[in-house]
């Protein structure tokens, strides 16, 4: 299958690995070029331009930063609305937002390509190990022809229906959970030090029983030993995300509660210093606001 | 070892069968008699007053439903404040808020007894089979004397410190953390339907990556599902809980703004007349927040 | 009219002038003797218990502290509950919870008697001057009677309705929304100030416009100023005060959201050092949480 | 003076008027043509385009609906930043976000010209009699050239200093202030009614005490009579507004709680159908959240 790659950064490197690696012909482009020689070195070709990474593909992937920079990719003169074939299909791996995610499935559509949404869960080393979750949205016809990329890059290919921001609504909620399972687990540990308890006794008590999973290991385990600067993700990129959830309920006319106390505390872990420490911080800022820390 | 017992309700047969098994002698007393005949007819003496229950125990355990309740069995003329011998133990095992731990802790001071706080993690059958978690706190060596009963009653006792009240904040935690999961995936279910996803698909995406826990598959699938009326624990036992939670917290100077969230929601939900319901429930409140239920 | 007064602080003292001033026979009690003698040379008898206040008295007025206090001038042995004659009314005029009232309310039902719950708007200066607001909630006839002390003692009466508890509901909502206009000042100055808005400009803006109230002017002004140590009310008061409105809330099974962010505000000021210093002092919380203080 | 106005809704006919009565020369242009009829008759002067009112004016005024409108009327080939003078003054009266007047206020800097936020504070009724509040931020100079006009428009022009989105910060500020106040009384009233008081009565404790203002008196009675059809301000444009205003604070880092509250309850409400009715409805979704409607 002829394949186009877009966004060569931590993620994308191990996702085109395993394209490419499963024998797919790819043509990766970067807007920094440099990052992409380890693939050309594997047999990738490499495009100096969105266009190019376009040129006779059946599918591009992006795997960019944020919304702004997906729609720069997209819309742009040459950017991928312009030089993907009628036909083909654009599939969206980042995090991004449902309107961005509508504003470009529209923009797809009305040049007869189609656009598949399809977050990933997972770390630059699940992506580099093919170990990935995968949430795919959109036309089912699309997404079955994406299958065997996805059967490379995942484990489990999640099927979200036939729009686009369905996955992206999930990949949110995904977030979401964990971001407020952060929070609860700030609350908790404060709660419980306040009564002499010591953190890694709660720990225990959390991880051995309700909540033996990795969301409560991985961070509980950073909480239990104020060890911040072990970033899995920081904080910034937190604010960017719970923005996202904010945005996609205010669309759909929702209330989302704990989103609000995940965000006014991670805005405070931000303004107190905390922007590029892991989010597990906001174990920090919950003992600020009670004024001891 | 001479064991009385007090509150032999659902959790409470179920540990004191425990104990009896393990051929302690066991002398146990409930304020509505007829409880007790199954213990009875397994060996167990039944005494008609708590009183009765104390006499000549070295420790006396009790499970009752609320602090009202339990200041009543320890506070009342003839209590086990009166009634228990110098030097035993009372090790309390329902879930209690810490200002009644602290006022009954004085009390047995006062009077020459020891309380160990060892509020129990699990259910009913859990409870029958040996199979709670524990989490003890108290003087370290009335906690060793009732170990023999520790070790019968559940798998693993998670040791909180010498105060009692540490439990108590460790098993608030707990429920906490349990309850805010509840109400963090009413919203995030919500979201994702209002996004055209069916609940199966977020459950299956929660529980099979970094929410792979008991918390998240046990109420996911009754939110999944809509099957509230699959009671494993009321909302209004619930907003009992988080009140607790939420004293304990004004207690230390400490705000718990997950645990408003939580509140408000539950008395939202039994506002609607879903006291009786499980406490999953509070998907179908945060749907009536939003308009759409 | 032969009438007591129990609780002889800043309050109780301008109130128990201004019944003096009209001409009433009044027995004074406090817990501290010292405090009386002022009205003791203007002519009140002094009584050295709650029994003595009570001696005669066809009206028992009482202005105590919190919740315990009026429980113990009430319910202690001596107390209220035991010495007033029947028929004969108790006016409580302090801020209490309304759990306490009713408890209150039923035992004076018992023994014959009737609480008329009267708490006050305004500060000892304006109760000197007989310038209070009075909430009265109790039966109608009872009212009336405690009518010529409350002509005395305010400019209007608010009558609640027949229920004690109506007016400590009255008076909760008000403190309730001066707190929560405090608190969205602290947030509206700490935004302006963000946009390098003089504090005194968004002061005029308001209180020429909207906000052209007391509430507004006399707190705005404190904060503009940075003030704190100017204190009309205390943090700590304050987390008293909210903590009743919560409770009766919660006992009316209803969310008071702006009531948990004042609260949550409130005790982040407190474990700052804040609790002595005027409940304006929202305002420095505000720039905490936002790590600009 | 020569002034251009664009945006002849019900705001910016009465501004518009006061203009024209001043005896100033002024173009109008309105999307819709119609709406200028009755100016044309008073002696203005109809453009068809944007380009037009901008034809020879000092100054030119807008008043339109929303953040896109007025980037439209500035941005798009022949708007104001094309066809404006170097020199002259841009004056934006309605209420914009941060982030829109940043954004124009550096386009017309790359123009040449300059411009000045002034949000009014009022209804249709006062502007059409010159009773506005004008809240004028942006370069003295400016400000200074435009103080004849301010005369006729407004009783009272507050300088929020030498950048544009100060005024607007003030704006959003005053807004957000009045929300929270409605948002506060809806749960005062509930509280207070659930303890069976009158609305009535608490209206008159709050308004004739530390809440004599304009926004208590309003608004209350409009609780107090559940009157939500007399409209003056939608759920729907609160709506609006109160997005602006969480958008302000997360550009400046800063978590507002009381807004998140209002945000919130103010979803519900539009998800219950209230979209169009007075903001003051809600009151009715604090009773729909504690199940009480």
């Amino acid at each position: 299958m002829d394949v186009g790659f877009v966004g060569i950064g931590r993620m994308g490197r191990g996702i085109a690995g395993r394209v490419l690696g499963a024998g797919h012909a790819l043509t990766v482009h970067n807007r920094t070029p440099g990052k992409t020689a380890e693939l050309a070195a594997a047999g990738a070709t490499v495009a100096d331009s969105v266009a190019g990474a376009c040129d006779g593909a059946e599918a591009v992937l992006t795997m960019v930063a944020d919304d702004d920079a997906l729609s720069e990719v997209v819309l742009a003169p040459g950017g991928l609305r312009d030089s993907l074939a009628p036909g083909a299909v654009h599939v969206t791996m980042g995090t991004h937002g449902v309107d961005a995610v509508r504003t470009l499935d529209a923009a797809h559509r009305e040049s007869g390509q189609t656009l598949v949404a399809a977050p990933v869960l997972g770390r630059p080393d699940m992506a580099a190990a093919g170990q990935l979750g995968i949430v795919a949205g959109g036309p089912p016809e699309a997404v079955d022809r994406c299958r065997p990329l996805f059967d490379v890059i995942g484990t489990r290919t999640f099927e979200a229906g036939p729009r686009p921001e369905s996955a992206t609504a999930i990949k949110l909620a995904n977030n979401f959970v964990l971001g407020c399972s952060i929070q609860v687990m700030a609350e908790a540990f404060a709660l419980a030090g306040a009564y002499d308890v010591a953190p890694q006794t709660l720990f225990e008590v959390l991880t051995e029983g309700l909540f033996s999973a990795p969301a409560y290991k991985v961070y509980g385990d950073i909480i239990a030993r104020e060890d911040y600067d072990r970033v899995g993700f920081t904080s910034a990129l937190a604010l960017k995300d719970v923005t996202l959830t904010l945005e996609a309920a205010l669309a759909a006319g929702m209330p989302l509660p704990s989103a609000n106390v995940l965000r006014d505390r991670l805005l405070g872990a931000i303004g107190h210093g905390d922007a590029e420490r892991d989010w597990a911080v906001l174990a920090r800022e919950q003992l600020r606001a009670s004024g001891r820390a």
